[in-house]
C-alpha cells in the first residue's frame, strides 16, 4: 500500500488575500463575457463556489447577467445555493427570468430556511404558481416556514435534523445515522426528545464521536443549549448565539414541541444583516443600495434627504429670526455654524454609542440611566474646553472679547445638549418602538442645530447689543 | 425501565426576550449588593453562565466588582471563560486584583486563542510574571501564538485539533477518539494530514458519524475546506468564513505544516468586533467607550472633535471671505447651512455605502469604478430635484427670484461633488492604507462645507451683486 499523499485536488488553499483574489477573478469573468469569449466564462464559472457565482451575478449588467444565468441554468438544481446567496434585487431579477417549474426545483432542493427566505420575497402570483409546481412534502415544509412570523426564529430554522429518544446509547444512534436516510446533510448536534417530541438536551458531535457504544446520550448532555421559541425574533436568536457561543439549537412551538434547528450560519447572516442595517440606517440609507439601479438609489436616498431638508429650513428659520441682530454684526454669520457643527458632532458621537449598546441589547434598566448622567458630564467636560478655545479664537479673529464670551457660552450650553439628546433620543425611541438607528439623526440634528443657532444667536442679542 | 422523561435541570428554556431578561437580572444582583446582601448575590452568580457573570461585572461600579471579584475568585480556574468574555478596560482592572499565580491558573485552563487574546493586552512586565507562572507546555503555545502579528489568523486559531493521516478509516478514526485523552473539549471537523504533517483535507462529524466502520476519510472529505495562512489577517479570515458558510478551518505554516484551527464562534466575534468598530468610527468614536470611565471617554472623543473643530473653521473662513456679501444681502446668512447640510447629509449616504462595500471587500477593480459614476449620477438627480425645491423656497420666503435661481445652482454643484467625494475618498484612504471608516469623515465634511457655503456665497457675490 502506497502511503504516500499528494495534496489532493479538493483541497483549496487560500491566497493572502482571498477577497481581492476573487474581486480580480470577477472581473476577468466580465472582462472575457464583454469580449464573447463564452466557452471561456462556462469554464470557469464550472469551478466557482456558488457564493462566489452569486457575487459574479450581482455585479454583472443585466444584459450579461442574462447570458450567465442562460449557461448556468441546467446545474441549478444542483447548487441551488446560488440563489441564496443573491441579494433580493438581483435574485427577484433571476427568478423572473426562470420557468416556475425551475425555481420549483431549485425551492425542493434547497434547506428549509433558505426555500422560505427566497419565497417570502417573491410577489403573492409568482409565489402561489411556483408552490403549485412543488412536490407535496416539500411544499407544505414551506409554506409551514411561512407561517411564522418574518424575521423570526420559525423562518431562520431548517426541518432537516436529527432527533432521537433521550434513552439510546451512543452504540444505537451510531447504528441510527449509518442507516437512516432522512438525515440533512450536514449537522452538529444530535438533539434527545421525549415521547411528545420535546427537546430535552443535545449532544455536540465530538462528544459522540469520543465516547464509548454502551455510553447513553443523556450522559453527554451539553450544558450550553437553549430551545428557542419559534416566534422569537431573529435580533434575540442572534444575540443568544453571540453571548453564549452557540453552534446550533433547536426551536420549539407553544407546546414545546421541537420543531427545527437554527445553525451558527444562518446566524451569522444575520448577525451580518442587522449590523449592516444599523450602519447604514445611521448614514441615511434606507437599505443597501450599492447595487441597484441608479434611478431607485436616487429614490431611496432622497426621502431621507428630504427629511433633512426640513430640519435645514428650521434651522434657517431659528436664524431669520436673528436677522437684525446679523445685520448688525456679520462677524455672528461667520462663526456660528461652528457651534452647531461642534454639537451635531459630538451629539452624533453620543448617538452612535447608544445606538450600538441598545443593537447588542446591553443597554436597558440600571445601564442605560447610567449612561445618561455620564454623556451629560462628558458633554459639560468637552464644552467647556472647546469653549476656551473657541472663545480665543473667536476674541482674536474678531479683536471682541464679547463675542469670545458669547460663543464660549453657547458651546458649552450646546454640547451638553448634545450629550442629553445623542444619548436620551435613541432610548425614547427604542421604547416606543421605532428603530432608533433610523431616526435618531434626524431629531438629533434638529436639536442640535436649533440649539446651536438659537444659543449663540440668542446670546449675541442679548448680550453684545 | 422507566422511559417517562421529565424536563430535566439542564436543559435551559430561553423566554421571548432572553436579552432584556438579562438586564433585569443584572440590575438585580446590583440591587442585592446595594442592599449587601452578600449570600444571595452569591447564591445567584453561581448559577450565571460566564458570558453573563462577564456581562455583570462590566456593568458595576469597581468597588462592588472587587466584592463580586472576590467571591467568585475560588472559582476562575475552573470557569476561565469568564475573562474572555471581558471588555479589555474591565479586564485589566480585574487581573489586576488578581495574584499572577491566579492569573496563571487561569490562563492555562483556557484555549489558545483565549489565553493569547487575554495575554496581548497586558503590558510587559505583568506579562513576564504571569507567564513565568505557567507550566512550560502552556507557556509555550501563547508565546508562539503571540509571535504571530496581531489581528492574524495565528493569534485567532486554537492549537487543540484533531488530526489523523489521510488513510485512516472511520472505524480507525473512532477507536483513536475514544482511546485518546489529549482532545480538545469540542470540535466539529477531523483533518487529514500527509507524513509532513500538512493538511489535505478535513471530514465533517456528522458525514464520520453516519458512515460504515469501513469507508476511508478520504471519502468523506469536504469540498469546502480552505486552509488558511497563518499570517492572514483576521478580516480576510472573516470574510472566508462569511462567504463560504465555514464552520472551522485549518491554519498552516509557511511550509503549509497545520497549527491549528479557527472555529466559527471565534470568527462571530471578529464579525462583531469589526462591524462594530466601523460603524463606531463613522460616528467620530475610536472605540466602544460606552464603559469607560467620564475622563477616559471625554478625552478620547476630544480629539475628533478637535479636528472636527479645525474643518469648521475652515468653513468660517470661506464665509468670512463673503462678509461683505452677507453684509449686502442678510437673507444669504438666513440660507447659507441649507446648501453646506445637504452636502454634508448626500456625501455621508454615499460613504457610508462605500465604506460598508470595502468592509465586506466588495468593492475593487470595476465594481469601484462602476460605483463613482453611478454616485455622481445619483447625486446630479438628487441635486436638480432638491434645487427645484429649495430654489421655490428661498424666491418666495425673500421674494427674489434672483436667490433662488443661485441657491439651486449651488445645491446641484454641492450634491454632485458630494456624490463623487462620498465615494472617491474612502476609497483613496482605503488604498494608501488609512482605515477608511476612521478618517473619511472628516475629509467629506471639509469638503461639502468648503464647497456648499463657497458656490452659494460665491455664486450670490457674482449673480446679485
Amino acid at each position: 500500500m502506497n502511503q504516500t499523499v499528494d495534496q489532493p485536488e479538493t483541497m483549496e488553499s487560500a491566497g493572502d488575500r482571498p477577497a481581492e483574489e476573487l474581486r480580480a477573478l470577477i472581473d476577468r469573468i466580465e472582462d472575457a463575457l464583454d469580449a464573447g469569449k463564452l466557452n471561456r466564462v462556462e469554464k470557469t464559472i464550472a469551478t466557482l463556489h456558488s457564493a462566489d457565482l452569486a457575487d459574479l451575478l450581482e455585479q454583472l449588467h443585466p444584459d450579461d447577467r442574462r447570458t450567465v444565468v442562460n449557461l448556468i441554468r441546467p446545474q441549478l438544481g444542483d447548487e441551488p445555493e446560488v440563489l441564496s446567496y443573491l441579494n433580493d434585487e438581483v435574485r427577484d431579477e433571476i427568478v423572473a427570468l426562470l420557468r416556475p417549474e425551475e425555481v420549483a426545483t431549485v425551492l425542493t432542493e434547497m434547506v428549509t430556511d433558505d426555500a422560505v427566505a427566497l419565497v417570502e420575497d417573491l410577489d403573492e402570483e409568482e409565489r402561489e404558481e411556483i408552490l403549485a409546481s412543488m412536490p407535496t412534502s416539500a411544499r407544505l415544509l414551506v409554506e409551514e416556514g411561512l407561517s411564522f412570523p418574518e424575521e423570526s426564529a420559525g423562518r431562520l430554522m431548517q426541518r432537516e435534523m436529527v432527533a432521537v429518544p433521550m434513552f439510546w446509547t451512543v452504540g444505537k444512534t451510531i447504528d441510527f445515522l449509518r442507516t437512516s436516510d432522512v438525515l440533512p446533510d450536514d449537522f452538529y448536534m444530535i438533539f434527545m426528545i421525549d415521547p411528545k417530541y420535546r427537546p430535552v438536551g443535545g449532544a455536540l458531535l465530538s462528544r459522540v464521536l469520543r465516547s464509548r457504544r454502551s455510553v447513553k446520550l443523556a450522559d453527554l448532555m451539553d450544558q450550553d443549549v437553549r430551545t428557542i421559541p419559534a416566534d422569537m425574533d431573529q435580533e434575540e436568536v442572534a444575540f443568544l448565539f453571540r453571548q453564549y457561543g452557540l453552534v446550533s439549537a433547536p426551536v420549539v412551538d407553544d407546546g414545546g414541541k421541537l420543531l427545527g434547528v437554527i445553525t451558527v450560519d444562518d446566524v451569522v447572516n444575520v448577525i451580518q444583516e442587522e449590523n449592516q442595517e444599523d450602519m447604514l440606517r445611521l448614514g441615511g440609507v434606507q437599505e443597501e443600495d450599492r447595487l441597484s439601479t441608479v434611478a431607485n438609489t436616487a429614490r431611496s436616498r432622497f426621502s431621507w434627504l428630504g427629511v433633512n431638508f426640513l430640519t435645514a429650513v428650521l434651522a434657517s428659520a431659528v436664524i431669520a429670526f436673528f436677522e437684525a441682530t446679523i445685520a448688525q454684526v456679520v462677524a455672528l454669520a461667520v462663526l456660528m455654524p461652528i457651534v452647531a457643527s461642534m454639537g451635531g458632532n459630538a451629539g452624533t458621537q453620543t448617538m452612535t454609542v447608544t445606538v450600538r449598546g441598545l443593537a447588542t441589547k446591553e443597554l436597558a434598566g440600571r445601564s442605560a440611566r447610567r449612561m445618561v448622567v455620564k454623556e451629560i458630564a462628558v458633554g459639560a467636560i468637552n464644552g467647556v474646553l472647546f469653549a476656551v478655545v473657541v472663545g480665543a479664537v473667536a476674541a482674536l479673529w474678531f479683536s471682541d472679547p464679547g463675542i469670545g464670551f458669547v460663543i464660549g457660552l453657547a458651546m458649552i450650553i450646546t454640547l451638553i445638549v448634545a450629550g442629553l439628546s445623542g444619548a436620551v433620543i435613541p432610548l425614547v425611541l427604542e421604547r416606543l418602538n421605532i428603530d432608533p438607528a433610523v431616526a435618531s439623526g434626524v431629531f438629533l440634528t434638529t436639536v442640535t442645530d436649533v440649539v446651536g443657532f438659537f444659543t449663540f444667536l440668542g446670546l449675541a442679542a442679548w448680550i453684545l447689543l
